[in-house]
């Protein structure tokens, strides 16, 4: 049995999750690269991994599969063996609050930290444009109350979903990892348990390797 | 062992979510109101079972959850002894494809389709507003790519993840079932693939108990 074969860009948010995850499970993968820069994930070639043509899609013999938050779970399952459970499905109640925080960070981390991120260093870096501070202030003041949730639950527990690193944990780190190289990154030093997790999982060796091929790295 | 008790309202979208998994597995249950009509889901009380103050929360014994699809999942897993699997975890490739599907609900249909409903439900009869067209006519335009795909994916297999009923389905439920009360239901009628896995699966037991509770049923 062969590697999977992800296609999408190191540099990408939903790619880097996904590789977040190869790694830290060990996984034989290839990266193949789809760049959006030339609107490669609208191709032919990639509508038919993605039929919404957007990266990452992953390929295992003739599973294809798209979604960055499906594929690293398929990712963390298929390698459970590896012996780095991020999941947590053998217990009800841990899984469970994977889960929550996993859906905590789509429906209510990642909605606030993206349009900061989009505005402060996709539009000036890669679109040649300005930001539109309008849209960062009324991002940031959502952002804050979120991070003031976080702040309660990360001074209960290690991690979000509890005293272990889970997939929730993951999933926060790609526009963490790109708001800390914008003018805002200094946000997080009124919420001192966050900063603390943040310093944390930053510090697992997969983090380093998936944010060296990030932009601004 | 006593029922779970789930705090939200039944007309509530995401409320409704969690119960037709409940429906569907036969779970004992008490559904205890929270009104957003009032605001109770910011008041302490609920603050303490969603500290991002939304609905709903589920309380099982010591252990208190939010965010639907993952409360809805929690619900699957532990009732899968019903008999009723709409989560395939024992198939690796079935429960990837019900994690992608699921995960296209939350990231695609759902942002098209959610402020279609707002605009032309919501404030119109809840909030005693008029609606922008502006934004219904975006998205609308938005929604029937989505649906391009949906037709798609339905044309080749009789439900989203495969030829079996699953969350996947079972989570486009809430939204459509209140763009069908509103003057854009007829969009539907140019996707025949879409149009009868609505018909399939809206013809369920749970569907019809769940969507009594619904506005304008």
């Amino acid at each position: 049995m062969g590697g999977v074969k992800l296609y999408g860009s190191p540099m990408s948010t939903c790619t880097a999750r996904v590789l977040l995850c190869l790694e830290e499970v060990g996984a034989e993968y290839e990266l193949v690269p789809v760049s959006t820069l030339t609107g490669e994930q609208k191709s032919p070639a990639h509508l038919a991994r993605n039929p919404f043509g957007q990266i990452p899609a992953l390929e295992d013999g003739d599973l294809v599969l798209f979604e960055s938050r499906a594929i690293s779970k398929y990712v963390l399952r298929k390698y459970k063996e590896s012996g780095t459970d991020l999941l947590k499905e053998g217990n009800l109640a841990e899984s469970a609050m994977v889960e929550v925080w996993l859906e905590a960070e789509s429906q209510q981390y990642n909605p606030a930290i993206s349009p900061i991120v989009y505005q402060s260093l996709v539009i000036p870096k890669m679109r040649g444009g300005s930001p539109d501070q309008t849209i960062i202030d009324a991002s940031l003041e959502k952002f804050k109350k979120v991070l003031e949730v976080y702040e309660a639950r990360l001074s209960k527990s290690k991690y979000l979903a509890g005293d272990f690193f889970s997939l929730a944990d993951l999933s926060h780190f790609p526009y963490t990892r790109y708001l800390m190289v914008t003018p805002y990154a200094s946000v997080f030093e009124s919420y001192p348990h966050v900063k603390a997790w943040w310093e944390d999982i930053t510090s697992r060796p997969a983090f380093k390797k998936v944010s060296a091929g990030m932009l601004g790295s």
